[in-house]
Parts: structure tokens; sequence; C-alpha cells
């Protein structure tokens, strides 16, 4: 039997028109259409094909579908086994190209499209061995493990032994830890409730919604206006009382100071953290929101280019939460390595989600996090938002407010062909009728 | 009259084959094509067009064309005065289009082709005033000068306030040093002998040049192999004598500890500074290395991604020279905020240049640097290569290692008719020619 080849690669640019209702509006993103560069690896197996993604807000989506076709070149011929085989060497010949790197490297769309191709292989790889891909990478030995790992700018913070030792020690109870999830699930928090552009009534609703469903972590965007960020928080703590844990999220707004002084003001409702009070770039002015503002908590990561921010922002001790991003990153490759970093640096993987497919790619990295590298729960909630999950052929689960293990095999990510059909831009059906229907009013 | 209005916006694919002779060539980028992601803006005003550029390595230029056509449509419209008249503005808008950001923000493919739209639009700001850019910036009021800039993200570093200051303790003396630049330029240095593919005679031919032609600074490309590293520049040393200054440069090569314990190695040939140790990301980085290899400088930039990153790099004290990209950060604006910036931290400018299009645009910036806000010489250079300038209408002009203040209209960057056509990708005749020679060989 000739072995699993990539034969082909197709790329196509999905946008569902979520600006409509306003969903996920925030400080910085007032009306996104939340979107895919939407990448499907074909195969000489009738049936087997890699699917992956990368997530954005609409317009700019097209550029990150024009850089997964151009990094495909890089993947087509390849066999599933010849990649694997050398996975830290496939994931830098992607993100060293040598003429493509200059447009990066390793940031904005070269690595968003990145990721869309790396987890496409992942999911072809964990649909052949028939393992959701949580489970297939539980299963491999540490040294497979840090195998897929490109240490590259990280040493200083974390050696390929210091990697080993950390899953090591978590090897004889991982399977424990297996068990533990698939009885219980994985803690996860809510953002639904808590979009700029809701009216109070319907946040109200949503957090009232949100307690009766078991939900224990609420988080809400502030950063436009402090008056009204402070009308919404006063809400929100009154909804969910003293107890739940009410987290902040300034997507980018505020400058060092503005960010020091609107956290003061707003510190009354005990936050329990304050996500993107400033640029994802500034690893310093994190550094001194977080002295300064400090019992609250600092996060971020949904914007956080790649590893080596990430590096230093563990090294600065600027943030309390990781919240990496299965997307923004270089795919599971580079978020493996930088939730190895979290765990030496001993600071809480709480990822990124929402959007489209986020839930379903965090579904699967908060169960290897728990298995094999962190081996805890304290302080640690995936976020989850009830958005666009009907659109995928095994979407995340939630309960009583925690993730389920992913079942089905792959990485979750797969979208129903009606889905990508009807959301194609700028030719499907839905965009078709959204444009008839502009044009009527 | 009517006002001076962009009605339209062309993005070019142009690039030059210099992977055949290895021009260019460094220790991560073996084969580099220059190329440029090329926009004209189209007026209402017969032949007066703002011409701009970003500069790529080849593959990935057609994603800056792409990302440059998206945001294209931000600008066509709009008349020049409602830019300028709130220049920082529009800046703004651009970089933090409400979609289009989660591609960035502020970095890669996104920024790059900000830069090129935004620099055409300077150019056509200096051709309607018939001023060399340069000195429609040096004629600038203090107040008009800082109202082009965002200081979004880096108040913490660099206020308001304490710009204007810096240029208004130089107004009185701006005309004084810009008729001092008129009479002797400003200092270059030369990378042309330096690159990684050279054979040794070549090197030692292109020194000797060098010497012969003026030239007080050269800088060569290391960090593939110490051993080579080491002969290279025993060759350099020896041709350029003792008293010359000799940088190095290494393209990122380098995790933290290999570029700490390999220029120990190279510290006998006494560099003046090491440029790109390390990932271009890494702040504390760079600043660990600053610490472990003083006196030897830290240079860095080229790749640096926006004024977040200079902002900490000058912070932590990691770097001695700040090698702005003229097309890396978003445009002149952005550069105006980076080189106020270095001059509060009492670093030197010392502009990268090369590829194709960067001395020209550099020519421009020191000049601005010079007569507004450093008011030095000391220890700044800016870099000259000497390739590819025939294919400018003005190019920059260098004499005895110094770089000649432009005099015609614009930002010097207007391309000839005949390259624009004979480089286009890929259909141009040098490409066609190229694949027809490659077929028959």
């Amino acid at each position: 039997m000739s072995p699993l080849r990539i034969l082909g690669v197709d790329v196509l640019d999905i946008r569902f028109p979520t600006s409509d209702e306003r969903d996920g509006s925030d400080a910085m993103h007032a009306d996104p259409d939340y979107s895919a560069a939407y990448v499907v690896l074909r195969t000489n197996v009738d049936g087997l094909e890699g699917h992956g993604l990368t997530f954005t807000l609409g317009r700019g989506n097209e550029l990150c579908v024009a850089a997964a076709r151009s990094l495909s070149t890089l993947v087509v011929g390849r066999t599933l086994d010849s990649i694997t085989r050398d996975f830290a060497g496939f994931w830098r010949a992607l993100t060293s190209e040598s003429q493509m790197r200059w447009v990066g490297p390793e940031k904005g769309v070269i690595h968003l499209a990145t990721a869309a191709l790396v987890n496409a292989v992942w999911d072809l790889y964990a649909k052949a061995n028939r393992k959701p891909l949580w489970k297939l990478i539980v299963d491999l030995t540490p040294e497979e493990f840090v195998a897929a790992i490109d240490f590259r700018y990280i040493t200083d913070a974390l050696s390929r032994d210091e990697a080993l030792a950390i899953l090591r020690a978590n090897q004889e109870t991982k399977h424990e830890r297996e068990r533990e999830l698939l009885a219980r699930g994985y803690p996860a928090y809510t953002t639904s409730a808590g979009w700029l552009g809701y009216p109070d009534e319907k946040i109200r609703r949503l957090c009232r919604q949100g307690v009766a469903d078991g939900w224990n972590h609420f988080k809400i965007k502030v950063g436009a206006d402090l008056a009204d960020d402070l009308r919404r928080a006063a809400i929100v703590r009154a909804e969910i009382g003293p107890t739940r844990k009410l987290m902040f999220d300034a997507n980018q707004r505020w400058d060092v100071a503005e960010a020091i002084a609107n956290m003061r003001a707003l510190a009354r409702f005990e936050p329990w953290w304050i996500e993107e009070p400033t640029s994802p770039d500034d690893v310093l002015g994190h550094a001194a929101i977080a002295a300064a503002i400090a019992p609250i908590g600092v996060a971020t990561g949904e914007q956080c280019q790649n590893r080596v921010i990430f590096k230093q922002f563990l090294q600065a001790r600027a943030i309390h939460f990781c919240q990496v991003d299965a997307c923004r990153l270089g795919g599971v490759n580079e978020v493996l390595a930088v939730m190895l970093m979290a765990k030496k640096f001993g600071v809480p993987v709480c990822p990124h989600a929402g959007g489209v497919g986020l839930c379903e790619y965090v579904n699967h990295l908060v169960m290897i996090d728990y298995t094999c590298i962190s081996a805890s729960f304290d302080d640690r909630v995936a976020e989850y938002v009830s958005h666009l999950h009907e659109h995928f052929e095994n979407p995340s689960i939630v309960r009583h407010g925690r993730y389920l293990p992913p079942t089905a095999p792959g990485y979750g990510i797969t979208m129903k062909p009606a889905a990508l059909e009807r959301f194609a831009y700028p030719d499907g059906p839905a965009w078709a009728e959204r444009r008839a229907s502009a044009a009527r009013s």
C-alpha cells in the first residue's frame, strides 16, 4: 500500500455575516464578520482529508487565503510520514522559507496562514490514526512530543531537556488525568454576555442564563468608554453575585498609563483579570500594568504573534494568564511550545476561543495541557462562546460550564459541506442574499 | 480649481532576479529576489501621481500586493488635503481598520502594505509641493510635524509634549544643518562587500574598492558558520585596517546564548556592532546579549515590526543603534515617531537600506533626523548598497561615503516606466527571458 500523501491543497474563503447582530463587537473591532481561511489537504486515500482553518474578522481574510496558497507549495507532494517523522523540521521549513519569511517572520498574515496549514496536517495525522487530536498527542512519548517543537529563539527560557523533564514527570499519571477529563470535562468560561454592542437588558438576560447554565466565570468587554464600562460591570457583578469570577477585556484600547488609571476605577468590581489592556506587542507595558494593578491579574495572548513574544511575557512576569490562540500561533507545534514555557514559569494557560472554530480547537488543546503539561485545574479556564458551532461536523460541547473531550478523529475543525458552500465569500448564497437584501432596503 | 484627489490606486508586483548573482545572500535569506509591492496613486491632476513601495525578497510579494489593494479602498476618493490635515488620523484609520487589523495588527504583510500606501501619499504630498520629501518635512512647524504621528501605545515612552520639545529645541538651527547637509551630505556605510555568498577574492577586491572610494564603515554577514565568519572577518579587518569600523550582521541566526558565545569569539576583530543577533521580536534577548558583550554595540531594526517593539528596545537599553526601515515600519509617520523616541533615549538612528528602493527612502529620512531631531552625526551612519539604483528616476547618490541630499520633488521612489515593465512579475520580459533560459539549459 502506498504511503499517505498530500496531493493538493484547497484554500477557501469562508465568511459569516456576524456583524449584522454585533456578535463579537469590542472596543477595537466594532463589526466583525467571523471568517476563516479554510484549508483542505487532499490525499491519495479516498475519504481521508486534512482540514484546518485560521480565524479572521472578515476583510483581510483574502490575504490569509492567498498566503495559505503561497505556502501550500511546501506541502503538496509530501507524504504524511515524511512530515511527522521530523515535525519540527517541517514547521521550520514553513516558517523560515528563505524568501517568504521577510513578510513575517512568524507573524501576521503569513503566520495565521501557517497555522491553517499546520493544523490541517495535524488533523490529517489524527484522522489517519483514527484518534481525536488530543488523544493522538497524549499517546506520544515525551521524546515524540518534543520532536514536534522548534526550540529556535526560546532556548534561553526552555531547553529541550527542560521540556522533556516536564513531560516525563507527568508521563506515569497522564492516563489517570485522561480518565478524569473523560468523566468531568475541563473548566470553561463564557464571553457570550459581554459584547460591547449589546443593550443592558440583553446583558442581564444572558447573565441570568449563564448562571442557570452553571457558569462560574463571566467576561465582559471594556475600553470604549469608562462610564459605560462602570455601568455594565455593575450590572454583571450584580447579576452573577460576589463569588463568581468577573473578567474584563479591553481589546488593546488603552495606553499604559490609561490602563492603570481605568483599572483602578474598575477595581471595585473585583475583576479576576484584565485582558489585553494595551498593545499585544508591549511586553514591558504589560509588566508595568501588572505591577501597578496587582492583585488584579493581567491576561493576553489572542493577538500574541508567536512563541518569542510569549517567552518574554513569561520572563518579564508581565502576564498571569497565558491566552494561547490555536491559529494566531503557528498551529499545534508552537502552541505546545508555549504551553510548556507557561508551565515552567508557573503561569496558567487559559486559551482564547470564540470566533469561528476556536472553541473546536481549544477543546483539544486544554486536554493536552492538563494531561501532559500542567496537571492542574488551578486558575485554569478555557474560553467558550456559543456562536457558529452548528457549522462543524463535530462541534465542541460544553456542559455545566465544562468542555467535554472530543471523541471524533481529527482536530475537530471540519465544517459541514453545506456551510462551506453557503458562506463561501463573496459568491456563496449567504452573501448573495445579503447583497440582494441591502439593495432592496 | 478642484482639490487634488486620489482617483485610483494601481499596485504592481515588481521583482528583480537578484538571486542569480547571490547579491543580498545572508544566513537566513540564501536567495533573495529583491522585489517591491509598488503603489501608484492616480489623481485628478495630469502628470501628478504618488509613488510608494514596500520591499520584499520575492515570494510573498504577491501578499503585500494583495494587501495594498485591500487597504487602497481607504485611500481612493480622498483629497490629499483631507489626509494631510489630519495625517495621524489617516494613519490610524489604515492601521486600525476594524476588520483588517486582526491580520496584523501593525505587523507583517498588512503593515508592509501600509508603508507602501502611506509613503505614496507622502510622495504625492511632496510632489504637489514641488519639494523633496525631506525638505517638505524640514519646513513643517513642530506642531505640524507631530500632527503626523499616532502616539497610541508610545505615550509611556514619548508624549506629544516631549516630541514637541525635541523639535522646538532644534527649530532655530535646523536651516543651518540643512545647509551643512547640502554642502557635505550624510555619513553612510557599505554592505556591498559582505554578502555570505561571495568568494574570498571578491570580498578582498570589494574591500579595496571600498577603501579607495572613501568608505570608513564596512559590514559583513555572519551567522551561518562560525569558522567561516572568523575567516571572512579576518580578511575584511586586514583589508580595511585597524581604524575603520567593522560591523557584523547575523540576520537573526542565533539563539541568545549562541549569540553571546559567537560574539565572544568574533570580538577579537573589534566589531563596532552586531546586527540582528537573534529574533527581531526578542527585546529581552537583545538586552541580555547587549549586557554580555559590551562594549560591542547591539543593532537591530530592519525587521522590527512597529514603534511598539522599538519603544521596548529603547526602554530596555537593548540596542545601541536604531535601524529603522522605511517600509517595515508603516511609512514616514511611524518612522518619525521612532526617530523621536530614539532621540529621547539617546540612541543613534542608523537606518537599514539596500534591497530595492531603501537607499532612496533612507536618503530622505537621515536628512530629517539630522536637521529636526538628532542634530548630531555622532555614531550615525546610514546603510548603502550599490544595487538596482539604475531603475529609479532620481536614484540616491553617495559620494566619498556620504549620501547627498535629494533635490527632485517627492520621496525619490518613482521607478522608470521601463523598469516597471521589464520586471513586472510574472509576465515581464525579465521573467519570461529567465524562464526561457532555464528551459533551454
